[in-house]
């Protein structure tokens, strides 16, 4: 038996329930891990509430989670009970939910846990840095390259900020108030913009002298992604990966076509999906983490018990980084 | 003494005047070229009215011509009096203007003109394959892609059938009437939308068995190209080139990042510009004239004297491929 957050119904945070589960033995190709913690992100909080489908309850949830494997399925090679794992994003919550003091999960959906790094830090690792990594295998980021980070202070932007530092380039971080420009500045933005108080655009062109932004990667969308894209270098990629501030933006074509600029959607799971940019990626990630240049920036944590709690907070957008859910029965 | 078309004001096709100049010596660079015939671009009618600047006057005019080099500046080398070439279009029309018997042009933007091709067809083929070939160095067109191309019966939307035909893709023509959907099947398109009776993005659908559309290579952006990217598979690039429908696109962003879907302006010069980009392009599109895959489409011919007929037949939306205006001194 172990405890599994599932929820009944859409709605808020208070839907999520913990049910007593026995979750059997792993079927082919899958293995039982024991969670030690799991990782939460806003698309949860959006599939909770309804906003995408369809789901047949109860419903698992979750994306990521680390923990040790306590049972291998039929068929499962490279894996032992014992290992230190976390899972990869991009399969179906309702059928590998990972928020939970147990689940099944694929096999060939895990990574290995680096030995210096906790269970804790390993489930905040993997959407962040993953979905970050857009920067890398699409935009190329690279030395001397400015890079616009909207929603910086979520787990996704502080990923970028280190990923940008990393690869030579200088992370411009936006931010809605002026409350954690001080905080953004620490992990690691070359500068920070005020989004209510300043003319994003104009500081941009500022910052760089100019030349425009060469990459943009913005969670927000809407009416701000058309101001951003009016401050790119010429062909200057801007790649989009949420839509906070609207579903749609009106895009003047003349500067689209005269900077020959590339506007990308993206969604987090697709560098998973596809062999060798999963490869690039759980390499990048893996290395980063071990050289000490990516580090999971985690706000708070709290106990399964209180999951209705960490949604509320998840949703309350106070946090700088990630907030992670630990489980009772294993130290993390 | 040479006439030389150019234009003492903004205005409609009569603003343009065969001027009597004498050209003058090459400067350090040029060589002067005695001109056979050149081709008109829908850019040039929109620069001759206004459509953006600035420009001092009397300006000169045009992008792409073909003769015969008459004599050389200093420094020019790979170069001899004699040669049949052709231009590249990207320097600016005020100082290198193509329409006139004479002109003085930039060595280094010159290309040869092969053997088998007459002067005529080589002053049609360059801006057009040369812009086509998006497909080739931007959305890496390949065996079995479906290809929407709108605009299909201008020059450039022709090249693009053309050229997604020699890569083993499927051209999928959009055209406004029914009157050119038979000539746009004769020109090589595999399929062909005639918007103002269909809706589009269905017969898309339709037409990929409910894949949608690898790449979209539209000249007219606003409204018409939310219902292109509509009807996009996942990863597909869209490049937009022109924005004959609207200088804005109200965009959908959900579909463009669950479908990873990219959005690309392009200016027609960017691959000119780019050394390694125009290597390529050079070397595909002699390639490619030689081998008889691609042929310049020549609409009408019209003969200096009669410019601003040329002119306004241009902008008469009549024509399927290209205008090419014949000078009188040499033959062509």
């Amino acid at each position: 038996m172990a405890q599994i957050v599932r929820f009944h119904a859409f709605g808020g945070p208070d839907v999520l329930q913990l049910d007593e589960i026995t979750l059997g033995e792993p079927g082919p190709g899958e293995v039982r891990i024991r969670v030690a913690a799991f990782g939460l992100n806003r698309v949860e909080a959006l599939y909770r509430g309804g906003g995408f489908g369809p789901v047949s309850f109860p419903a698992k949830i979750g994306y990521e989670a680390a923990g040790i494997i306590e049972a291998l399925g039929p068929g499962v090679v490279g894996w032992q009970v014992g290992d230190r794992v976390a899972t990869l994003y991009g399969l179906a919550m309702e059928q590998y939910g990972t928020y939970g003091e147990q689940i099944l999960y694929l096999a060939d959906m895990l990574v290995p846990v680096a030995a210096q790094q906790s269970l804790v830090d390993a489930a905040a690792s993997w959407m962040m840095f993953g979905t970050a990594f857009a920067l890398v295998d699409i935009a190329v980021v690279g030395t001397g390259d400015a890079v616009v980070i909207t929603a910086a202070s979520s787990s996704v932007g502080i990923a970028a900020i280190q990923i940008a530092n990393d690869r030579g380039a200088m992370p411009i971080a936006i931010t809605r108030g002026r409350g954690k420009a001080a905080a953004l500045l620490a992990q690691g933005a070359a500068h920070v913009i005020v989004s209510d108080e300043e003319d994003v655009a104009a500081r941009i062109m500022d910052i760089t002298g100019g030349a425009g932004a060469r990459i943009v990667f913005d969670a927000v969308g809407g009416e701000p992604l058309a101001a951003l894209i009016s401050a790119m270098a010429p062909q200057g990629v801007a790649i989009v990966y949420g839509m906070l501030a609207g579903y749609t933006v009106d895009l003047m074509l003349p500067a689209l076509m005269t900077g020959n600029i590339t506007l990308r959607g993206f969604s987090a799971d697709l560098l998973i999906k596809q062999p060798e940019s999963r490869r690039r990626l759980v390499e990048y990630v893996q290395s980063g983490i071990e050289r000490g240049a990516l580090r999971p920036v985690i706000d708070r944590q709290f106990t399964i018990a209180d999951i209705a709690e960490a949604h509320r907070y998840l949703e309350s957008n106070q946090q700088l980084g990630k907030i992670v859910v630990t489980t009772a029965p294993v130290s993390a």
